[in-house]
């Protein structure tokens, strides 16, 4: 979280994010804050999940403070109500580290928008247990570490990937990073780290979830005769591959395609359906709910 | 608007939708009321568009309490603000005239899903210019009313498109009905009959508009080799397939398809934006906002 | 397959659909016996499969000779490539006969459909387990047998399953049936009636298959929180919901849906890819390919 | 053309398209010479357009022989059926011009998917008539012209639109340019220059054709308030936004988006459309029909 000190010196805004259980008054007690410190709510959602019992809420507010006493005057609301909550000034790049293999589709996307202003994150790392990708970082001006994983390292050791995770979990606190982008890396974290970052890390899985988990999903796919393939972008969680879904998209296929070309096309879902899910989390718009996410695009 | 002074036994749900210029305080004295109420608001939304400076909100609450006493306590607050707003029961069904000529796809669709309890509305008459789809209004119980519309006819008598007009007027007027669906109906209504019910009727039209305006869309996108067709639903205004677009859709075709098959397939097309244009209007979540339209889906 | 000796008057136009082992010549065999015939290829696609070594084909032609003689000179060279083949005249209604539960929305499409004539099939009798359609399958003038299968009964006595499969078999054996269509057919085939009917039963899957297979696949997909629904239309075999796929598309869902709006927009894709498969399958546009289909369209 | 006279050491594959008068036998003859010469057809499509009477075939093919053997056993049966045709080794890269200003999105993805081997195409330059592409050209390796263009310059004189085309001419030239790809390039060529690149040259235009002719079409999309945006690729032709048609797609949009937001997911649909037309250009898959394209996907 980033130091929240800084005065603005003309209306600013913010995006308050929130979830705590359900009831009566929510609303009408976040926005009584809100306008009794002068705010103007520019966009604002609700849902409240019958089946969870959890209330959702995503507010933009422009007002003339600064964060410090925005946050100071929320703070009373969020108690009573018992809510998990952010805030944020709105559109503040999220400081992010990517983590890559050796396809560089994903990468090239999430650094190429980011550049071109579409995504609101700042890039401090790209990590790659192997350097293919590393003149692609270096194109956009961003530092690359090899954080190698080899199968024969000894436990621990260097190449190990209880080695690469430490570094990588040093890497996450130097650098301030609020979340990890697996862009197709071909690793497991292991639990631990899925916990350390709970919250913070997407996936991009190369399949329609729950279909084809694990391994050769297009190869799967081929197989069984499928007629639409597509990508989905999760939270990492101890689980594999069933953290909370964020975003979903498909492509059609049909029977003259081999597996290197649905492949290919599904490279494009995976890109753009990752894409979308950090950018939605970086402007706060996932909420968790149980298993399941709320996404107020 | 139906009788207001039913007295619900037990906590009854509500929908108010609202439009009015943008400024602040608006979503805390909305929710404030309702507050005040014991309501407990279920699903709300909100959108300020700046570039009209309009303000809509659509919003659900239960309470135990009758709708003539919500609507009183809501007055004043919507005065204040300059409200154009609408309450009513959640669920609904609004009263509809549904106009035809002789394709039956998309009177079949709005039928079906009616009775399948997916559509909120409440069929009172189907009316055609020709008999034909006057069995299948039959075999939904739904009267059909034939005001034919011929060439020849005398302005004004019989079988002119006068003496149609005022008959449908008559009919609507009768019927209470808040609702007109021009469901494929190929007749063109007069500025004034658009005028008396602006805003209550939605034509589907058999394209992607704005491309191929007109008639015979399928035969102009057949010849302009397009590789997507599409239809619109919309509200009908006095300017030609111009009016506020509530939704579209579109499917993929291809050039070994001959204007009969882009006519199949546009029929589906036809038929689904239509009935997701009526039920979202009859649900209360299209808002008019200058030329477009908000959607709260 | 029905009388074939009837002698057009005048150029009739016919479908071929072969498969057999890859090589070469194929294509050139085929063609040529029908240019020594006089025919005119108006459509023709082929594709060879690499992993199965299968060469798959659909050719249609014009020729001003009946069909018995074309099936005459075919039968050489379809021998000479050892081809499972299948001749008929373009455009004749496959004899079909659906099966249905309680749930409308796919019958009343096919009914819809095959009337406006966009399908074509003829469809000789609806059978339901449940008598809720038979005035669906009245106002369409289709027979309906109800052949009910009950939990208490005794195996093959009245009311079991395999007396109702029996009845079944008669009623297709007696009315030529040539496809069965599971419409929403909410019992599972035994695996007897799935082999006395291989190739000639298309059921249509409320998942995108393999995800959430088995029942209630609206609730899974609920609860795993996925943001795209969607439907399958497969082939029956006695591996449940196991059988090659035909035909899927899918629908963008999102947090705010419950289950049941979840299935009410998976109702419109079950009965549009339904209505896919099944016109492919009677135009003789679907070819088996191992565990896959081919799909010339 | 490139030089067909290299001589295959083992069996090679060749591609071939043709377009001519429809009319019986045409299948036959040329599956008949690809037999007499022993190749094997691995692919094969074939379209007769009823409109304009004209057929079309694309055919892959492998064979034990050269391409010029192969061209010169064509050549007859080309000639008997007054077919315009092409015959080219399956896969080989089209030389290829990218003429770009100064948004990247659309020469970022080319050059990305050419470099991972998924476009058939070999980017011999990149012409700007901005600098803001040269790094990103450079990072890929390949040159970069700067061909300005400004408002003020004398006809025919330096940064003239005469002059630069002119220049450009030359660069087809020198470079044995097959293919020239406008990726988002913001000037409009004249008319000799469409007539001298005729067929050679593809567009990519930000609107859903022929919807929003010409300039700002997200801002006339954002004013008309469509719930669905899209992209158009087309050969280029005298007369502008009018051209063959070969790929088009869409992106939902709603109503909270402002032209901003539209225009960066329609960049996304830009990219990914244009890709497609030069993949199935380069592979040979588009054949002209007239006014419209034949796609052999």
């Amino acid at each position: 979280m980033p130091d929240s000190s800084s005065v603005p010196s003309s209306p600013a805004s913010y995006v308050v994010a929130l979830s705590c259980p359900d009831g009566p008054g929510i609303v009408h007690a976040v926005t009584g804050v809100l306008a009794h410190l002068g705010g103007n709510i520019t966009d604002s959602q609700q849902f409240g999940d019958p089946d969870t019992g959890r209330f959702h809420m995503r507010v933009q507010v422009t007002a003339d403070l600064d964060e410090a006493s925005l946050r100071g005057a929320f703070a009373p609301v969020a108690q009573r109500f018992g809510m998990e909550w952010t805030l944020d000034a709105l559109g503040r790049p999220l400081r992010t580290l990517v983590m890559v293999s050796k396809a560089g589709h994903c990468l090239n996307d999430l650094l190429f928008r980011t550049r071109a202003g579409q995504l609101p994150v700042d890039v401090a790392a790209v990590v790659g247990n192997h350097r293919d990708l590393e003149p692609l970082a270096g194109f956009y001006g961003v530092p690359f570490h090899h954080l190698p994983v080899e199968r024969g390292a000894a436990a621990g050791g260097p190449g190990s990937k209880e080695a690469a995770e430490a570094a990588l979990l040093a890497l996450v606190d130097e650098l301030d990073v609020e979340l990890v982008v697996l862009a197709r890396y071909m690793q497991v974290l292991s639990t631990d780290l899925c916990r350390a970052l709970s919250g913070r890390v997407i996936n991009i899985h190369h399949s329609f979830l729950p279909s084809f988990k694990g391994a050769r999903p297009y190869q799967q796919a081929h197989q069984r005769g499928v007629k639409i393939i597509g990508a989905t972008a999760h939270y990492v969680t101890a689980d594999l591959d069933e953290g909370p879904i964020i975003e979903q998209d498909v492509h059609r296929v049909d029977h003259g395609m081999a597996t290197a070309e649905l492949q290919a096309i599904g490279q494009d879902v995976e890109a753009q359906v990752l894409a979308r899910a950090v950018r939605w989390h970086a402007e706060h718009r996932v909420l968790l709910d149980g298993h399941r996410t709320v996404v107020f695009r």
